[in-house]
């Protein structure tokens, strides 16, 4: 028996009587690790106290269920008020709790999935609500299972752009599936918040989204169990409901006043006391709605059968990776592509042609394009993102913290370089390799030819982590049979011999400048090593040191700044303190791009096969 | 005499001239070039013509006069409107015109400062109207003149995030010197907008945030006239133009249809003839109001006397951080402090409480934060902005336009590491490093102690381009005089001796541990060379060339992942080609951190003295 079966009166008892456990618990945990945000979660225990205990439908004991909701607490920081729930569904013990932000804890200062009931961090403002928009598209669209999605939000975290690029989905998409449950408690970090508590600002705002809105006593369990039911019955719009509540509500010492963002209570046990003491309620969480009903596959057309292009052609990049993606969704009932409004020239739009129920479009707005992928992977689908290179810089701390979660995420980048031509430097992804690289546990991989990309966009499927594909704008030679292997890690020899004094290392067009400079010093008796790196992490490390070892130079060639790159990558290689250096030079952009024909701006850059011939040539004369 | 003083008829029909003129030039350099985009910039001429024609305050022959008017094109593909209008305004020549996107030209893809009209860069989607913010904030709370901030947006670029965010802050400030003139197509790149042309649903939404709205027929001179006017008249807050328009207007072979973005057009000559042909009307545009006005200036309190820590002391950098720029801002009237709600933890509430009138709070959007810096610095004005290192990810975007800008920018992000503690990875700046030395031009600082810490924040006020100070949260042991210099490019030699057997490499809190280990090894008979890094770039590169060649060995140890910081930046400076390589190692984190206490995250890491201890004796024994 849940307590919604109880007669009213006793309802709202238990709720109360919950809230306030939650409250107890948060301090508790905050005071035991000496650190933390108990008063952040004291502002929302009544908020999670009354979902709890009457609307999640959430079997604690599966948390990999398909039907269960979706609960995530984007105001990370309140992550006590998680755990004191987790305690309260008997998902974990009291000594675990206690356990809150100490070496080996799975109850981080923000929540992780390290807790199997947590499939997305949380921490960084702004993400929570992204990700449940995500989630709730998964519902309604791929799973299509009537599981809801709660999200608890923060006041201050509406100054983040990323959440109206959420508000702007979720009512464009009319997802009713999804609540955000905003705890209005009116103090940020440093100070009051823009609207403080003016819940009627913020639902003439949401509401002008698409959502329906609610505004309530955030303390007042009826009128929060009144506003779930409420949310829950609207079928045409997502819910949002404002709850106006204290920041540290139950402490009189700190509550609802400044300067304790960020901090356990100074006299904990008096404010326990005070709180009513530590309670053993156990609350009993209903199980997930329509378990008889399994998550929807879509059909596919029969076995992977994968583009093929002749050796020779000119064939952009981009153009394999969008045939390659439709031909694995027509092979792949799983597979799904994201796109921020550039699926033109990005060419997802091969995949929407003929995948349109497994294609979803975010307009520009690439934090939610990110946030989304990582929901539906979270589900156990396998997202395809695509933008250009350089408009992933927009989504940066959403990458960063997919990497937390733990994320399976699939990244293309488009319009990489300088050689992308006229468009000139905003357009052109000259960071992406660096920052991919630097994200943990990424995979980087950066094709030259047709046929390779398709390989490679093939394996991306089943790699885990982040794996980021960067792809070029104009055409480039394809030198690949098809159905030829690139295995992740590894590279290519393209130009070898028994006398080769030094070793050109290109990625993408770089590698094809490559070529044609090989060809150049051998007509000037210079015998140039040529290597195709095309996983620049990870990096062949065996190939590299090979070619160390035998030509004892390396020339590194990339389109992208000198720093965080292919360059770097292959410097790595010999950091391992086990050899000295061989001698390495970088060519990479080192100036601001203008606008130009692509092979003017290559040339410009040094990164064309006669600035690669000239660098190579007083390599091995140094 | 401006137009305005002429009779309504006769101003119409010149300013619908100016239209069909600035229409046939984007169709003339956009065929001139072979591509561009100039469907998106017809849709938006009739707007432009009206504000050249009627509104804009500008002198074109002086484009640094503080009294201009700000014009950004947030939608910076429509460039051939901006490139029309400045030859209608005298500013550039026909033949100029027509170098559009060709190598060398000026007139760039997108806009940039290589245009001395342009002072921020734009064309990636999102961006112009948080920096219009920033100019109206500008204009209205430092430089205090009455010039007025115009920005021309496109209706895609309304998904964006960023957009929202700069809607919220305009509103919240009352910034009544701003228009928002938003070009609503109805077409983005890949198909219809979200809202296509439901211009009451933009007003809704906009006119929530607390801005005025008027909808009209972009098309209409005179409606786009009265709008203007109603503009300029409103004064108690910023006004958002929503004006229904037709892609490719004046084209009817590709006129509000869609497949037609950013192409030239297929059959110019034609369109051109049914346009009537190229004009040579020249607008004169009035020039700027109370030009006998200066700047405002604040009132500075004295020489600059900078706070200064003795030997021993435990202080954290951001303490530091936090008290220097307050004492900049005593001595400097035009340096100016920004925040996105956390000055509590990054310390820039030490400069607001003693120049509250300099500090600007733009709550948790950090998109709008760095904008606003980019306008301020644009107008003359030193800015520093501040949050935590991880969330400067958020902006990343912005930080990367804004070397497109040429931007000169003081960035701060604190909570850097594993070194932050209990928090957990979600807080922890450990790609900032990376992320900050792909900016191109930019300079990279990691101080290890407060007067370090305060020198290099005097220096940053007079550096060029992008430059970040990486700050700690603990405390950490002062070890240098006050008053000591650090120039930026230097590094720091803690510990040498003519017999060193390897050189350890540390910047920030490692730097720390690399002196414990020092002493470490010393007890074991190992000679073991410390430099401190803190100008991570540029890069020491002298200092590490003499270590390399005395000492053979070099161990760098960075408290950030492995790829793109201090490891990368040391490899750097040995991939010149040159002979005499040392063997390197890096430490630095390998692990997805958990919570646990600083020691301990050090310790898990392998960044604490008896991890680098060990790999330095492993390393000497190779």
């Amino acid at each position: 028996m849940t307590w919604t079966d109880l007669p009213p009166d006793q309802r709202a008892n238990h709720l109360a009587e919950l809230g306030q456990q939650l409250r107890v618990d948060a301090v508790r945990c905050a005071a035991e690790a000496g650190s933390g945000h108990p008063t952040s979660a004291m502002s929302a225990a009544d908020l999670v106290a009354v979902l709890l205990g009457t609307q999640l439908r959430y079997a604690f004991d599966r948390p990999d269920d398909p039907h269960n909701d979706e609960f995530i607490i984007s105001k990370g920081h309140a992550s006590p008020l998680l755990y004191a729930a987790l305690r309260a569904a008997g998902a974990i013990t009291e000594s675990e709790l206690l356990t809150y932000r100490k070496l080996g804890s799975r109850l981080e200062g923000h929540p992780t999935p390290r807790l199997p009931w947590v499939k997305v961090a949380t921490g960084s403002l702004g993400q929570g609500l992204p990700v449940g928009v995500g989630a709730a598209l998964t519902a309604a669209r791929l799973d299509r299972l009537p599981y809801r999605v709660w999200v608890l939000c923060g006041d201050s975290e509406l100054a983040e752009g990323s959440m109206w690029e959420a508000f702007a989905h979720a009512g464009h998409e009319r997802l009713a599936n999804l609540t955000a449950i905003v705890d209005v408690n009116r103090l940020g970090q440093r100070g009051p918040t823009r609207l403080e508590w003016d819940t009627a600002a913020y639902a003439r705002r949401i509401s002008a989204f698409g959502w329906h809105t609610i505004e309530i006593d955030g303390h007042d369990v009826d009128q929060i169990d009144r506003a779930y039911q409420e949310a829950t019955a609207t079928t045409d719009a997502p819910t949002a409901i404002l709850a106006r509540t204290r920041k540290g509500k139950g402490a009189p010492q700190v509550e609802d006043q400044n300067g304790y963002h960020g901090k356990p209570l100074a006299d904990a046990a008096t404010v326990i006391a005070e709180l009513g003491g530590a309670r053993q309620v156990t609350v009993p969480v209903a199980g997930p709605v329509a378990e008889d009903q399994q998550p929807h596959t879509f059909p596919v057309r029969g076995q992977l059968s994968l583009p093929e292009y002749e050796v020779g052609e000119s064939v952009p990049t981009r153009d394999a990776f969008g045939a390659a993606l439709a031909a694995l969704g027509d092979a792949y009932g799983d597979v799904v592509a994201l796109d921020g409004e550039v699926s033109d020239s990005t060419r997802s739009g091969v995949f929407e042609a003929s995948h349109p129920d497994r294609f979803f479009q975010f307009y520009i707005a690439e934090q939610q394009l990110v946030a989304a992928a990582i929901a539906m992977q979270a589900r156990g689908w396998r997202p395809y993102l695509a933008t250009f290179a350089a408009f992933l810089t927009r989504a940066y701390d959403f990458l960063r913290m997919a990497a937390i979660s733990r994320a399976n995420l699939r990244v293309v980048g488009s319009h990489a370089g300088v050689a992308i031509g006229e468009d000139g430097p905003s357009q052109m992804g000259l960071e992406d390799l660096a920052a991919f690289r630097a994200i943990h546990g990424s995979t980087v991989l950066h094709p030259c030819d047709a046929n390779q990309t398709t390989a490679l966009v093939r394996s991306m499927a089943d790699r885990a982590g982040i794996c980021y594909l960067r792809t070029s704008r104009g055409g480039t030679p394809v030198i690949y049979q098809p159905g030829e292997q690139f295995p992740i890690g590894g590279s290519r020899l393209l130009r070898s011999s028994p006398d080769d004094q030094v070793t050109i290392v290109g990625t993408g067009v770089t590698v094809h400048s490559a070529l044609a400079a090989a060809d150049q010093l051998a007509e000037r008796g210079v015998n140039a090593r040529v290597i195709d790196a095309y996983s620049v992490k990870p990096i062949d490390a065996d190939a590299l040191r090979t070619a160390a070892r035998e030509t004892a130079r390396l020339l590194t060639v990339e389109d992208h700044w000198p720093e965080g790159g292919l360059g770097d990558a292959v410097l790595e290689v010999f950091a391992d303190g086990g050899v000295d250096l061989p001698r390495i030079r970088k060519l990479a952009v080192r100036t601001m791009p203008g606008s130009a024909h692509p092979e003017q701006q290559l040339h410009a850059a040094g990164l064309d096969a006669d600035s690669i011939t000239r660098a190579a040539a007083e390599l091995t004369l140094e």
